[in-house]
């Protein structure tokens, strides 16, 4: 069935107050007649079945299925490859289930890009998350420089190194933690960033034998991770 | 070190006979000098080191190392995306280790592309898997209908579905056998097209509970794959 994202604040009581452009949306192109029902999802892990009356909708039921997402949550750190090389990655990894995306700078990347392109990548997420068929849409962060974010994120967190005895990744995650995985730019970290980070209490984990490019370690990363947690025993929280 | 990708042929004894174009790629694109040294491997799993000699070069002794390749063999059989998804595609499973790939066409494909088509996704995973510092370069088929190739192949045989209660790819595949595992188009095999692999003994499984492109699965598969190989520890051999 369609399905249409909303802002929460979009819901009043079973009234689902529609924008000019959803509107357009379910008329035009999903073709929706007045009566028709549709699916709706507010990005915070909700999932509705509504009834388009118009010029607005209105909720009927509040569904329940398979949850489609992982059992925690993964956050990815991505230093920014060249070009638009970014959008690709923001939208597989949004396929394959990840909560939050910080793009930075570091000592490897190109100059930061405009705003605008935080835009377009938050729009992205929100795509691949309806395409998929995801019930929570990913957070994007609007860059910043690697050493800014470095100390302030909290989780277990691992930094991929493409040199060295490493442990691999999936030996590494403590399936009952939050997640946090920084891939490097195209060229790795530096000696510096990478010892830095370790100081602070990063992890430094392996992909495999094999060099990977920035713009395929990420969706590795992320197919890794959910692979692992969807091929174990359910997880029990602790207490 | 740079590295260069030769055929079995262009070695005779010490002597590495290089093309014209193998030449040019030597001194004008690496800027070696006479005398300099350089990688070779042949795609086949040897690694050399070489002296450039102009206007050919000598083999200096066979280089052993870390393995970079995969402990069994994986072949993937990917149905055709729309454009020229499949280059990404290529690309991305050589550098996670792919050892084989049949393009294929099957109910829900466009047209089968020409075969110029074949000989750029040659070269595309030569030049990948040079960049990721593999020794073997994956073989990759010309286009075929899937009907033809889905009875052919042997190893353990799994085909992707996207919809069903399946088991995960992950609890599924038996480490000490090679691996073939197809991936549907755009939309899906058909439910006749699942049929008739399950009935050849083709296992179905599923890649997660979120529903991935055509062109993100194939590197999800490679990705999940190669994680839960290369972080498991070693496997024997079976006598």
């Amino acid at each position: 069935m369609q399905r249409l994202t909303i802002a929460p604040t979009q819901l009043q009581g079973q009234n689902l107050l529609l924008t000019k452009e959803q509107r357009h949306y379910l008329e035009r192109v999903l073709r929706l007649q007045d009566g028709s029902q549709f699916q709706v999802i507010d990005g915070t892990g909700a999932l509705y079945l509504a009834e388009l009356l118009l010029p607005d909708a209105q909720i009927i039921s509040q569904l329940s299925g398979l949850d489609p997402e992982l059992a925690v949550a993964v956050t990815l750190v991505i230093a920014l490859p060249k070009g638009n090389g970014i959008d690709d990655v923001i939208r597989a990894c949004t396929e394959l289930g990840v909560r939050e995306i910080y793009p930075v700078t570091s000592v490897r990347t190109i100059p930061q890009p405009s705003s605008q392109k935080q835009q377009r990548w938050v729009k992205i997420a929100q795509e691949a998350a309806e395409q998929s068929e995801r019930l929570l849409i990913p957070i994007i962060q609007e860059v910043q420089p690697w050493l800014q974010v470095m100390p302030m994120l909290r989780g277990q967190r691992l930094i991929c190194a493409a040199r060295g005895e490493l442990p691999h990744l999936l030996t590494s995650i403590n399936p009952s933690a939050s997640l946090v995985i920084a891939i490097g730019p195209e060229g790795g970290w530096t000696e510096k960033e990478l010892n830095q980070s370790i100081e602070q209490g990063w992890q430094p984990v392996s992909l495999g034998r094999r060099i990977l490019r920035s713009i395929t370690a990420p969706i590795a990363v992320m197919s890794m991770v959910s692979g692992f947690m969807e091929s174990q025993p359910p997880i029990k929280n602790s207490p």
